[in-house]
């Protein structure tokens, strides 16, 4: 019998990983990144293929992962979590380092980062878990803590986006009750679209309408049954 | 440069990963547990090449991974942790149930678990990564918290065994002062044996001298510099 509740029983922290050059990068959020062996430091970072990142970190042979402060902000979880860097340059504007082997580090609201020089890439199926070696380690700001999965699903009510290894489709898990009004959440901050207080079904909202609390898109939204 | 205080914003869950039949079996206390991929649902755990669980895991291909509760207690570490199952059946007398693939779960102090059967084993060197396709999942307790490695450090004051890939050798990576007098921590439960206070030093405890607070063996102390 599978609960897939008791996944969320599973410790995770929240990153951005982040790879390319000075002239073009992308990073994405990932709630799986790991210490895999102490001599020599190593990382692993799971990364969906269809992911826009997979091919920088292929091509760069090194990633960063930024690790996020625990009161990170929405923005910056949509930015990086609910949107594709093939859309936009997700990185304009961002304060960036480049680390020594060149990839861009994003500084913002994160606590500590890593930069690792590409090891290994494993094949799993939809996803690539790439191992890297330790080259850099520092501290941003020693007075926060990490943000962890568990306080963005209880705090911030977010859910993870349909590239995460830890996705959990919910129209397959739940049973789905009948009814003439549903609810659809934003899955980057959390914000509930009520079609019974709007009096507007959700599909009757226009393409381009966004999340107003965040600016996440429509099609990220997923339908809730509460 | 590497700043390895920076590794421990990586945030990481505790859990007791175990392996074996109902003949025979062990598990051991990890930190590196995740999901690696949604669909299907499959999870990484890595394990050093020496621990005894390793072996194992590659007969019965198929392991299980108990979550610790936040007040898990100090003997739950030291048997799991810093012991190991060559010296003695860590599984006697523990509350096991025996999962779909034959494996005993260890349920003593757990709110969850998960059992995998294995799908690929990957050479790192020191450790081995093993990925498993979930087969079970459960909760135990849905009242209690995971513990974190964090708090795991923070409150229990403990620190990584060495077989750990977090284990970070503090001769190597910090300054030692002068000093007659050293500190000693139990790296299970974080007892301090302070020669200056005992008037006796450590190394001339008796070799079958034990952590008085929870058990752990002499030669697994740590020296520490403050």
């Amino acid at each position: 019998m599978i609960n897939f509740e008791a996944l969320f029983k599973i410790s995770y922290g929240l990153y951005i990983v982040c790879s390319g050059d000075k002239n073009l990068g992308n990073g994405f959020i990932s709630n799986t990144v790991f210490q895999v062996t102490s001599e020599p430091a190593r990382f692993a970072a799971c990364c969906h293929k269809n992911n826009f990142t997979s091919g920088f970190i292929m091509d760069s042979r090194a990633f960063s992962v930024s690790v996020l402060k625990r009161d990170a902000s929405s923005e910056i979880f949509g930015r990086f979590g609910y949107k594709s860097g093939k859309d936009f340059d997700k990185l304009a504007g961002m304060d960036i380092r480049y680390g020594d082997t060149g990839v861009p580090v994003v500084l913002n609201e994160s606590i500590a980062f890593i930069e690792c020089r590409l090891d290994q890439t494993i094949d799993l199926g939809t996803h690539l878990m790439f191992i890297g070696e330790l080259v850099n380690a520092e501290i941003l700001d020693n007075t926060k803590e990490p943000i962890t999965y568990l306080y963005y699903r209880q705090v911030k009510k977010a859910v993870a986006p349909k590239n995460a290894p830890t996705y959990i489709n919910r129209s397959k898990s739940e049973v789905k009750p009948m009814v003439l009004f549903s609810k659809y959440e934003c899955p980057a901050c959390g914000f509930i679209y009520d079609e019974s207080a709007e009096k507007v079904k959700f599909e009757d909202l226009p393409e381009d309408w966004v999340c107003p609390a965040c600016g996440c898109g429509k099609t990220d939204f997923i339908k809730i049954y509460q």
